[in-house]
This record gives C-alpha cells, structure tokens and sequence, in this order.
C-alpha cells in the first residue's frame, strides 16, 4: 500500500492533521495503536483556545462543539479566600470554548469515518523505516504484517509513541522538568461550581474547578507525587477540594458520586528540533506541559496548523521551504506556552521547596497579577492563545 | 534630651525621614553608628523612581539630583546576542533617575547640616529601651554615655542594625531566600557603554551596564558566591562582561582601570510585620531585595512616605490610625517589589540546578516579555515603581 501521508496515532492531532489534508486532496492513511473504543474512552481536557475552535471549523468537524460547547468569556484565580475573575474577552477580544477533548475525537472520527478515509486501529509493532530517505511504515495486523510506502510521516502517537523513539540516538535534545506532584483529578455527573474554571492557590495546595458540561464537572487537587487514587473516597475528595476554595466558591460546590478518578503527573518536557528527515513530530510525541493553563491539546492543534501549511505547500508546488520551516516555527511557539504553563503551574502550586517565602512571593504575585491591567492582559493573551 | 523622633541610621532613609519630619516642624535626632566621612565613602545603586524623585524634592534635597542625575527613559534586556529596549516613558508616562546612592545622601546630609539638625555620628552601643511603651535609646560617645527619650523610634539602621534586633524573639517573622551567586561589580572612571541600562542575560551568566554619570561607569557580572575580588584583575573583569553581551554593546564598552571593585552575594529577605509597639522598622532594616531592578533604596523611601504620614497625622491630631496602618501599608508594597526583584533575578540569572529547561524558560519568557506589549508593560510598570 501507499499514501502520501502516513499518520501515526489517531488523537486529536492526527485525526485533525488527516482531515485537513483530506480536505485538500491529500491521501492520508492512520495507524492507530488501541481500538476505536478504547481510543474514544479517554478522558482528557478541553478548553480550547480560539485558534483551535478555527482549525476544527476548518478541518469540517466544528458543528457539535458550536452547539454543545461553552464559550467562556474569563475564568477565577482564588487566593487568600477571595475570588478575581479574568475578563478574557475585555482583555484581549477572544474567549475560549470548554469542549471535552473526548467530545472533540469522537467528532473527529466519525468525519473521518463518513468521508471513507482509512484508519487502522489496533495495529500492532508498528515501526518508522528510511525516515531519512524514502520512508515506510510497517505493522502487524490480525497476524499479518503490513506495509504502507509515503512521502512523510506525520508523528500524532504521544509520548510513548514509536516515532519520536524512531529518531536516531542523539539527534535531539531533550529538555525535561518534572514537578514534585501530581493531579488528583475527579468526574461526577453533578453541576459545576462556577460557569467559568477556578483556579485556586491555597497552602495545602492548588485545586481546579472545571466541567465537561453544565452537567458534568471535573475538580482536581494537587497531591503528593506517590499518592493513591484509592486512598480518596469520594468524600474525602469533596472535603479537600472545598477547603481549598473560597468559602463562597466552596458552598457552591455540588457533590455526587464520582464515576472517574485519577491522579496524573505534571511535567515539561520539549525535544528539539520537531522533525527528523521525512518524519516530523506533532504534539504529545515531542513537547508536554503540565495541565495548568490547559496548553497541551492548543499546542498540538498549533503543530498541526504549521505542518498542514508545510504539506499544503509541497504538493501545491513542490517546494519543501514550508517543511523545512516547520520545527522552527512550531518551536517557537511552543516554548512560549512551556513557558506559560511552567509559570501557571509555579505560581498556583504549592512547592515543598519554596517554604514561607516561596508562598508568599506567589501570593505577591497573584495580588499583582489580578489587579495590574498589564499582568492580567499578559495573562489573558496566554491564555486564549498567542498569535500564529 | 529628648526629642519627637528618634531616628537610628543615616542613610538615605533615615535622613530623608528626618527632612521630612523637620519640615512640618517635628522635632527629631539621628543616631549614626560610624563617622560622616565613611558614611559619605559607602557605594551603592542609583536608580530612582518617580515616586523618589518626588518625595527628595519634597524633603528639599531635590535640586542637585535634577541638574547632575540623568533621567532615563528606557532600558534594554539582551539575550541571544540581541538588544531589546523597553520603553519606559512609552509603556507608562513614567521614567527613571540614575542618580548614585551616594550623592543623595551627601545632599540630604548638608540640607540636614544648613537646618542645624542633631545628627550625632559615632554613636557607639546605641540600645532601644522601653519600645512598648515610653521609648528611650542610649548610646555611647566620646566615652560618655547618653540617653534620648522619645515619642518614636525609626529604625533606619540597615539589615546589621540594633533596631531589627531589638524587637523580642519571636515577634517577628522572617522570609528568605539566598541566591546561589553574587555580582561582582567595578567601578571606573570611562563613559558608560550606553546611555541606557543594559541588563543581560547569557549563558555565561547575568551583566549588567550602568552608570553613575556620564563619565562613570559601574559595571557587573554574576559570579559564584565564594569567588574573591582579588581573582579578577581589570582585565579579566573586561575580557569576561563584553563576553556576555551582544556584540554591538561589547564594542561599546570603554575600559579603564577601577577605582573600586567588590562582590555583593544576593538575597532576599522580609520581616513582618514591620513596627513593634513605638518602633518602625524602614528599609534595609526590615527588607533587603537583590539588586536586579533597582528596587532597595526605592522601597526604602516607599517605607519614609508611610511612616512620615503615620507621624504627621499623629502630630497633627493625635490619631494613631496612620501610625498602626504604617506595617500593611508598606508591606503590601514591599511584597510587590520584593516579588519583581526575585523574578528579575530568577529570569537574568544562570541557576546551577535549572539546567537546559531553565535556560530556555528564560529565554522564552525573554522573548515573550520583548515582543508582548503587555508583558512589557508589566515590567515597565514595576520598574518605574507602582503606585502608592
């Protein structure tokens, strides 16, 4: 077999970077490591900024989000039991759009699935060859083994993923933070808290009110680094989390039982560059940022835009000057929202290191933060997103 | 003897409270630890904000500083061999003053002199007594002891002084944080690199270029905190400063021999609250900020404002409301100065333990804070001093 793109990984990157691609005539084949429900069962964030509402509008698989999405014009920092909210849309003209990134695949696959474009799930060893020269993937399915010639290999598989794994020892550099805690994180069919996400310091640790819907919410806490999920019953969750929210915020949270409940690491992590001969990195596969400042799902949607603009431009006229830019360009943007979630997940955490003084200099910044209109407009323009 | 206010410490805060005082006709003495001469001798930092400018114009010591100080209205940020200027004026109608530390309190000290004011040097084993409740300090000179009863004492006496000290243990709290390096700084007598401050970032570690007037320069470069003075002769000090600038700016370095060359390791320290009973702690006594943003003496005079209104609105109608206010007041400043003076340092500064991620954190936010008008309206704005 043959196509002009082959994908790795069927998340939202890839499913996204396929329809775009499709969208203009370029074939495009994915490989997906799991089945379609175990892809469609993860539970991931989803506040998107305005530039990846436009992607998805532009890919043909915005209609569900528009209608079942919600568009939040600002959200809350919380310290020192007080509440400020961020007029994101006073500050910078944009808003964000809460749409669950399971919500966002789901409607990513079946455009895929109606226009007849092909994905292979549950393909197994799946390996990157001649990446530097004229590239093929191979993959066992139902015991047989497959392979798939292209001209570029797009690489959506994640962290874990083979491609990034696929790039020769020592041609890229990593860059890595990890942090000393994790998110414990909870769904429960019950009504969020606020309309908009909070965001709350407080000295046993930072907590997050968010929600899939104005049914379903999703709270998390910050916990030690080795905690168990199983260790929190649902009421001692619901009690950590409201001692960690003004008392106003706290009352207004509505309690039930939780139907999902996990606790996620929180690292940074770049490799430098983004691509490797005919095989160029997207995503998860080659930067992570911690999820405070929800930038992980943007970040990939802002690779694919580069990559897309890379491809459009070879098959339009053949010149790989778009291809070449791609590492750079994405890079570029990428830092600044490492950066920016470094910097969020600094400045909300509680830090064993940082003692009193570390406590208070957040609390200095925070106090500056929401009542200076520069730092809130810096702030706000992270936020929903900086500019392509 | 007796007097109104009892100020321990002549430097630029402790002289300046006392024009102040004296100007509204309240009656005060300084207590000073060493002799005019050596306290005419002390180099330090000389860059003032607005809000300073204003209160030494106040206190009548203004006018030398308007004809020698050079006002300043940007300074440049450099990284990756390139110089950004941030626009001071532009970004907050507001500038700067550079204006040496040491001049002003040579104006402050002959006004104090031409009003006839008690200031009395070598005052040896100055003790605070009694500072709950009827305060009196004695002090020893010229081998004969003397005691001055009072209605207040101001602390002015720096971080070594007796007046921190003399609070009861446990009374007060204390933030720190000590930074892994020092600034190796020099002084000659060659006009300065540019008219402008130039703080750099690089690899190497942080410089700074400033200036004390248009023929001399101050210059200085992070090194470790255990480096020595005598280690570097004039030459290696030049070789390893013009290495860490853009290019542009090293050829603009003039060299020359130093007059004066010294390590200052860096730290920040806070301790609350900032008065105990008839004591007031200002300044350097009761906060030290890192030299990066200039903040010291700024925050110092910030302290003078609050407590000359606390002691005006005492003697002029016996309320004490100012006087109880002078701790929150001041020290809600002092955390944002304290907070802009850590990240100054933490974004300029080379860390051992940040690695490659911290360099390109640094670089990133470097890059964001140039290019963002927001961002560089934030720090413009902390620059310049915020308001009271």
């Amino acid at each position: 077999m043959r196509t002009q793109v082959l994908i790795v990984g069927s998340g939202p990157s890839g499913l996204l970077l396929g329809q775009l691609l499709a969208g203009i005539g370029i074939d495009n084949v994915i490989l997906e490591r799991v089945d379609r429900d175990h892809l469609l069962s993860r539970v991931r964030a989803g506040v998107l900024e305005q530039g990846t509402v436009e992607i998805l509008d532009e890919a043909g698989a915005g209609a569900r989000m528009h209608a079942e999405g919600l568009p939040h014009d600002g959200f809350a920092v919380a310290f020192d039991n007080r509440l400020h909210r961020i007029d994101l849309h006073a500050l910078t003209g944009k808003r964000v759009m809460a749409y669950g990134q399971t919500e966002m695949t789901l409607d990513l696959v079946e455009k895929r699935e109606q226009a007849g474009l092909t994905t292979v799930f549950e393909a197994a060893n799946v390996a990157l060859h001649d990446i530097s020269g004229k590239p093929f993937v191979t993959y066992e399915k139902d015991g047989q083994s497959h392979r798939i010639d292209c001209d570029f290999i797009a690489g959506c598989d994640g962290y874990h993923g083979v491609s990034r794994k696929s790039v020769p020892e020592g041609a890229l550099q990593s860059f890595e933070r990890v942090y000393p805690f994790g998110w414990l994180g909870v769904l429960a069919e019950v009504p969020p808290a606020s309309h908009e996400l909070i965001y709350a310091n407080h000295e046993r640790g930072f907590a997050l009110c968010s929600m899939r819907s104005m049914t379903r919410s999703r709270y998390y806490i910050q916990c030690p680094i080795d905690e168990k999920a199983e260790n929190w019953s649902d009421d001692r969750f619901w009690d950590e989390l409201r001692r960690r929210l003004p008392e106003a915020s706290a009352a207004a949270v509505t309690t039930g039982p939780s139907f999902e409940k996990s606790i996620a690491p929180l690292r940074s992590f770049v490799a430098e560059p983004m691509q490797f001969g005919k095989l160029s990195l997207v995503g998860d596969a080659v930067h992570i940022v911690p999820p405070t400042g929800a930038k992980g799902l943007n970040l990939a949607a802002g690779d694919v835009r580069y990559l897309f603009s890379g491809l459009r431009e070879f098959y339009a006229d053949g010149s790989m000057a778009g291809m070449d830019a791609y590492s750079g360009r994405a890079l570029a943007r990428v830092w600044k929202a490492v950066r920016f979630s470094w910097w969020m997940t600094t400045m909300l955490h509680r830090f064993p290191e940082g003692g009193a003084f570390g406590q208070r200099i957040q609390e200095a910044e925070l106090d500056y933060l929401v009542h200076s209109r520069a730092a809130s407009t810096a702030l706000a323009e992270n936020y929903v997103g900086l500019p392509y």
